[in-house]
């Protein structure tokens, strides 16, 4: 059974992007309803309010920040845009230790534009990540670097397996970079089990959501609540944990449905569909909703 | 530069997949016009006219016929579902090589309808392509394992990476199973290089496409010309040539604004960018049209 894997509620994480039309407070307020322990936190949302005000909002309700999405998106064709990516890689630092975040969540970055380019824009994201380990040292703060699907390879990230986020990673000290273990981007590679033994000691996040079908015209926002599409959550659960990794897991869905449907109604059935696949409940794992 | 590897318009075939609209002897005839020396056939379009007088027409035109579109599909919920793909892929053998195609190309199947397994998925394409062996061996065509991209993973590939599909193919004979490159579904992978190189003497096929930005609505059809898009063709085509490939390279693009086109428009451009892009011709590589 797949489910048997056995992560508790106790471990569960809300993405705030799953509820992407609410302001901080009301998503920390969700949480508190609904007896999630833990946030993953958005930079622009962390910005409304301010960062003290978020750290704030976020300590008064006992809320743990499982992660600050995000810093990265290296690959600039100019002088000035890597210098202004760096800087915003800094301040984005500097907010996730505020908040007491696990780690900031990297996208790298597509192509440079202009560039078909590959190499030359992942030797561009390996020089970035190595200027801001000082400062992830200092501030005692992780840096997670997210392989993303190879469908967002040109545009959004060129690390686009997680070896390859592995690889890069291991470059640097494990107290400053790590991998992120997102389901979606990653359910599908035949290499998964042992790359996620390779990552031990590595990975500082672990995300989950479904991948539904069909895809939608906007391949950003194919995600599916856990349960209701294809990916198989048991072994990937079971090799993430086998590789250490004991933080909290964060459902993270972008999909236009789930955003329009009522919040508490989505804060459910993120608890619900955590427990019954991810807990080892009892839910029928043969018979997906596709 | 880029375009440097050099393939020069012999080594051209048109996969008649991109004029879609075209019936065989038409594209036979367009192939003619474009002094294009080969073609990738695709079945539904062989049974049309019927097999003896397909293959008649390719030969009286002179023209190679590179692979045969396609076998595979594999990955059936019921046993009668695997005696049926088994017996259509015998078939689909005995036509390519009456065709005298140099490989049959195998999209092997997504997830077995009804379950999230992909191990249980991946096992019963080994075994698929294992009893298909000792019938290629005998009609002398070569199976192609083709890995499509990552997005096709649930619904028409578990073979998703070029690793993988290398992995599947040394398991039998050389002269029997090989691997499909495509760019298309494979450009993205930061361990391309090497995979092809260890797939030397094992690639029985080269598809070209390139791609573009944004995906389409329907993912099936975001392939766009040569040079149209993101792709790096040259160490790709370098790396493929470096394995020991000298066979005819395929360009096959789904896409819907192609296949609109006048096909006459469409092949002399499919020609063009070929000899501009593939060919090492003066083409500004660092200028792409996204």
């Amino acid at each position: 059974m797949s489910g048997l894997a056995g992560i508790g509620l106790e471990r569960l994480s809300l993405n705030q992007a799953t509820v992407k039309y609410l302001g901080l407070k009301d998503v920390v307020a969700l949480c508190a309803r609904h007896e999630i322990p833990a946030i993953g936190l958005w930079r622009d949302r962390v910005a409304e309010i301010g960062l003290s005000s978020a750290a704030a909002a976020v300590r008064g309700a006992g809320l743990y920040v499982s992660s600050l999405c995000r810093g990265g998106f290296f690959t600039r064709a100019d002088a000035d845009g890597r210098l202004a990516a760096a800087a915003d890689n800094r301040a984005a630092l500097t907010e996730a230790a505020s908040l007491g975040a696990d780690a900031l969540v990297l996208v790298c970055g597509g192509l440079v534009p202009g560039s078909r380019d590959l190499g030359l824009a992942r030797r561009m994201v390996a020089d970035a990540i190595g200027d801001l380990v000082p400062e992830a040292q200092r501030l005692g703060v992780r840096l997670g670097i997210e392989a993303l699907h190879p469908m967002f390879c040109a545009d959004r990230s060129v690390i686009a397996s997680l070896g390859e986020a592995i690889d890069l990673a291991l470059t640097f000290p494990a107290d400053a970079v790590g991998v992120v273990v997102d389901t979606y981007h990653v359910w599908w590679d035949a290499r998964l089990a042992d790359e996620i033994a390779r990552a031990s000691g590595r990975i500082v996040g672990y995300q989950v959501c479904d991948w539904v079908l069909p895809l939608p015209a906007d391949p950003l926002l194919g995600r599916g609540h856990v349960g209701d599409g294809v990916i198989d959550f048991g072994p990937i659960s079971a090799a993430v944990t086998a590789a250490g990794y004991d933080g909290f897991v964060e459902v993270e869905i972008f999909n236009a449905a789930v955003w329009a449907a009522p919040a508490d109604q989505t804060a459910a059935t993120v608890r619900e569909r955590f427990a019954a696949v991810l807990g080892g409940g009892p839910v029928d794992r043969n018979a997906p909703r596709l």
